[in-house]
């Protein structure tokens, strides 16, 4: 049927069918893909089409396997879905830019996680810090070449001593106004750019450095360093070394940057927050240097986001892989029958359960936070003003971080010896994954974060600035907003998901409360050292910080349950989305307990409704890994129905859904 | 000193003084290291001035890897105290045989988990196959030569189909009288023989098969089956086939072994337990299948026994990198002040503390029950026999391994990006050990052994049979236990060590009682297939069986307390071994809040508890962890002080314990 005779819309609507009988067309697929799936459709084509993401790269020499990224990363970036996405980055307030990043980098990170990665440095970090904070020509000259794959870029704000605390950076970026130009230097070993992606292959850095003038410190700015030219020969003062090797990630070449006086012009500083005259006078649209470094910071933002994406990818892939080979797997079983699907005991589904429906969560919470951050954007605003956005993408980075690492060693624990096979992905994906916890703020840190900005979001009404006012306000205002939401409810209705949703509310808001109250005792009232309360509290804040995050990721899921259109499809998401709720009160019933808001009865009443939510979507959960519409070169394992001529010994046919009858 | 005139008393005498002055020679670190010290010095000289053991294998390809693996194991098996022992593991009733076993499965594991994999492979496995189901002559002819390097052994167990419901193992060895051998075959390709370690180097392999005469099966016994020749040439009829790349263990080669009609000579059976005539009549001192089966699994005990030392080895490396870099590397702090060392970030010693009771408890635990083994050993006992044991041995090994993965996690977390870094250690004690959870036994098969084991242990003097009747048993004899240990106790206690063992002790009863009253409900009154009742319970089974072997640890941490003979280190522990006791009933404070065990103020007061030993006993870990004596050739991370030429970038000096006031 293609033809030459077919119109360009004809061809186009012929390609997306083609597509759609390629992969899985159910309504819970499509509505699981979201509002962009012809994004999604498209990279999955390109992604089934690249045969360089058909070698396996878990064999390969640290060298080969990095140069086997930088090919896929290659192919990727001059698809040209992906030129006109680098393109709209350049511009600014494009509608839905930030979801569709998240969707692409979705599918990258299922592809292979450290191209995921190398593409995150590449475009959402050296890209993002070029798009936000430099001036329309710096990102016609230093990014939107990268799409003709004229150099890539890395980004160095990390240092030996200053990982978490980025505000302590110590490189040093000197104005010369003799020359035009800026000195970048590297005073000392703490002050080493270190764990800096694409180091070993990029051209320029986006480096972070203390700007001084005439011996003054302006804080830190962002500067363009070149490294090393393309046929990679270094730029004088620039050394290079390398990290070598990793608990995962491979693909992606870590490395530590020193500067020695390396001079570059002034055109070279990121001007959008901050600029130099030709004779060195300083001036910045924002006084502060604290708000000024936080504007900067907003260039992280998308990234943190799409970490949580990427965790979500990782998920995924577990769960189709885990839940697929519990569906055909068989051990143990009634005396002189046949042996049991590992799915069908209990301790096998109790432990993957919880997790596909917490993934469900993260993709509508991931998509609400990129939807936030898209509206923000094409409003104007500065990310880094947004608390309540702040607060719900580091809290989702840490929870999505956690949770993916969670997910997957019970996925490789539920796979059993099978599971422990590279062949089979899934201890790829625990390695490649594990940094993320990490990386890109800590998750303790981002927890921190979390609280802060929330505290900041009830207090900013009041003029009030962070300290023991702001604590005072916020413990008043909490026991406030607790008096008016405390609400009755009766054992009947811990089933209900209205019950769920106002327990963590319930929790959320008691923690917040108890906390400021600690906080305001410990600063206020026994005049201690701010750090050291808070510090004392920090068990309490993260508790706070994960109830938020907890609530939050419930409350998307239910309101993307009440969206669903087809009925089939709502039926089944309100089982998981009562799975979820029901997960997250029970991991915390003690505490619900110790506060009375459940009875040692309720309590337990819990755990039945958890272990019966889990037991009633085992089997279903095969349509839902299904609809994730993972392309079968992203799954890659053999245990999951995706044949591997070097591991036939792996190979288990895929399940069908819906079971046959008999076969249960 | 060292001159020629010494008498070898003398020498021994004058070598374990330079040891002593070389190594940690604390009374906590000797009281750590246990009865067999002697035993742990002489092997931590040896590995540290094995060569062999210095150079790094994370970079290596696979089959260097695989090689250096094997250039360890010989250094290894050829050391004269190696020898002795395992002409100690030939003869029987060797006192101290097991415990000795353990601190060097210890020491090897800290210095190469390849390495304590492989021996356990050719010592633990192969050797305790030969040593535990064969007759003299078989032992002198099958493993003896192993010390002179004559060849090295597998165990084919495992197979496709059949991992961890070993029962319904395929592999047939058919009795041919007329040429009195025994034909070795895989029928089907669910009968392959998997993941066997050692598979690709190894010379014979202890192969269970189900033992076929006249048609007639008798169950699986155990034959050796030469695989290759000293020059690696195949065994005809034989095939292994390399399973190449796994998560970690990279130098351990493992694969699958097909056979085809493979030839072996009568004398091949190991006939401890089961023997054929040369005109083909079998005879075996065990009547039942089921027990003599159960007999020939006794081989597996202290194997099983091993992998919770090598968990707790690994754990010990894990917490001696991270308390060491927590106590080095610094990170936020008061305004305008020296930032703190992150060990003072409440979150951080809430993460690490409560692992470093734990590997304490492990270590008490272990040992206790490698006396308890070697105490059946030498009255001469079935070790299968043993419920107690048994229940023992197979839960320390699921506490064990899932406390190992788990407190790894932290210290990866916990020290951040460097924690992500191959030559800090962490990421390859996570990979290499991670499969500890699923091999040699299913976690969650280990828990069901020790639920199905205390319940034959309280009904075997009743002499029920497993099933209703014993249920029913098990219920009436836990109601009664139950009672005379409920005891009272009020607010004050909960920091006393009695409570916290009582309450253990009685989340222990409770649990084993209800769980005895559900089952009887299910298949003696709604007559239920076992199976499928038992199944259904399977979060309670599971639960129980981890109540049990934490109340063991508790219960050894504490005798071990009380038997310390130094005050200082009594002190010490004391403190460790309350926190024990405290993470333990934290962590479960739900259960005793629904069990009104707990009221809502002593659960509040468990957590502050818990909050405030971890605090108090931060820096105390510093000794402890140098107390663990672990060579620095074994601990590599230049994080935790050990430099390492090529990875400059990542050295922090050790910090010193005590440490300096002003310092802190």
């Amino acid at each position: 049927m293609r033809s030459s005779t077919m119109n360009v819309s004809q061809q186009e609507r012929f390609n997306k069918t083609s597509m759609a009988e390629k992969y899985n067309q159910s309504s819970l697929a499509r509505y699981l893909d979201g509002e962009f799936w012809e994004i999604k459709y498209s990279l999955r084509e390109e992604i089934s089409k690249g045969e360089v993401f058909r070698k396996s790269s878990y064999g390969l020499p640290l060298d080969q396997n990095r140069d086997l990224t930088v090919e896929r990363l290659e192919y990727i970036l001059t698809r040209p879905l992906m030129r006109r996405h680098i393109k709209d980055q350049v511009k600014e307030k494009q509608p839905g830019f930030i979801a569709k990043s998240m969707d692409i980098t979705e599918l990258i990170c299922s592809a292979d996680m450290a191209t995921g990665v190398k593409l995150g440095v590449v475009c959402g970090l050296f890209g993002g810090a070029v798009t936000n904070l430099g001036s329309p020509e710096q990102k016609d000259s230093w990014y939107l070449p990268v799409t003709d794959l004229e150099f890539t870029g890395m980004f160095a704000m990390t240092e030996r001593s200053h990982g978490s605390n980025v505000r302590g950076i110590l490189t040093e970026a000197r104005y010369e106004p003799s020359t035009q130009e800026f000195i970048i230097h590297t005073p000392c070993d703490d002050a080493q750019k270190m764990y800096i992606g694409n180091a070993m292959k990029g051209n320029y850095a986006s480096v972070f450095a203390q700007l001084i003038i005439n011996g003054e410190s302006h804080g830190p700015h962002c500067f363009i360093v070149p490294i090393r030219d393309q046929s990679g020969v270094m730029n004088p003062g620039v050394t290079a070394i390398d990290m070598k090797h990793k608990e995962g990630l491979h693909g992606v070449d870590n490395g530590i940057l020193i500067f020695d006086n390396v001079r570059i012009p002034r055109k070279n500083l990121l001007s959008k927050f901050g600029c130099v005259s030709t004779d060195g006078v300083y001036s910045s649209p924002i006084q502060s240097k604290g708000k000024r470094f936080n504007a900067m910071l907003a260039a992280l933002t998308p990234t943190r986001l799409g970490l949580s994406v990427q965790a979500m990818a990782s998920m995924k892939l577990g769960l189709i892989i885990a839940v697929r080979y519990s569906h055909s797997r068989r051990q143990f079983g009634p005396k002189d029958q046949e042996e049991v699907k590992i799915i069908e005991h209990q301790t096998q589904y109790l432990r993957l359960m919880p997790h596909l429906a917490a993934a469900l969560a993260l993709t509508f919470t991931t998509r609400f936070a990129g939807c936030m951050m898209d509206d923000a954007l094409c409003k104007g605003e500065v990310l880094q003003n947004n608390s309540s956005l702040q607060a719900l993408v580091a809290g989702l980075k840490a929870y999505s971080t956690w949770e993916n690492l969670a997910c997957l060693q019970e996925c490789r624990e539920c796979t059993g010896g099978m599971g422990f096979m590279m062949e089979n992905r899934i201890p790829a994906l625990k390695c490649d994954s594990d940094v993320f916890v990490t990386f890109e703020g800590d998750n303790v840190v981002m927890l921190q974060v979390v609280v802060k900005e929330l505290m900041t979001q009830y207090t900013r009404q009041l003029g009030n600035s962070v300290g023991g006012g702001l604590i005072k306000t916020w413990a008043s205002s909490m026991s406030d907003s607790f008096r008016t939401s405390f609400l009755g409810f009766n054992v009947d209705t811990v089933g209900d998901l209205s019950f769920l949703l106002k327990a963590l509310s319930y929790r959320e808001r008691v923690l917040q409360r108890t906390l400021a109250a600690r906080l305001y005792a410990k600063v206020q009232k026994n005049k201690e050292e701010f750090f050291h309360a808070w510090n004392s509290c920090l068990h309490h804040v993260t508790g706070l910080a994960l109830a938020h995050i907890h609530r939050v990721t419930l409350e998307q899921f239910a309101l993307a349950v009440k969206k669903c259109p087809a009925e089939e499809d709502h039926t089944l998401l309100t089982k998981f989305c009562l799975l979820h709720g029901t997960s997250l009160v029970y991991q915390e019933r003690a505490w619900y307990l110790e506060h009375h808001y459940l009875t040692p009865t309720t309590s337990r009443q819990i755990r039945t409704q958890w272990v019966e939510l889990c037991r009633s979507v085992k089997d279903v959960a095969l349509k839902v890994v299904s609809d994730f519409n993972v392309p079968s070169c992203c799954i890659q394992a053999p245990i999951a129905g995706v044949a591997n001529p070097q591991a036939e010994w792996a190979f288990h046919p895929l399940p069908q859904y819906p079971i046959a009858a008999s076969k249960l």
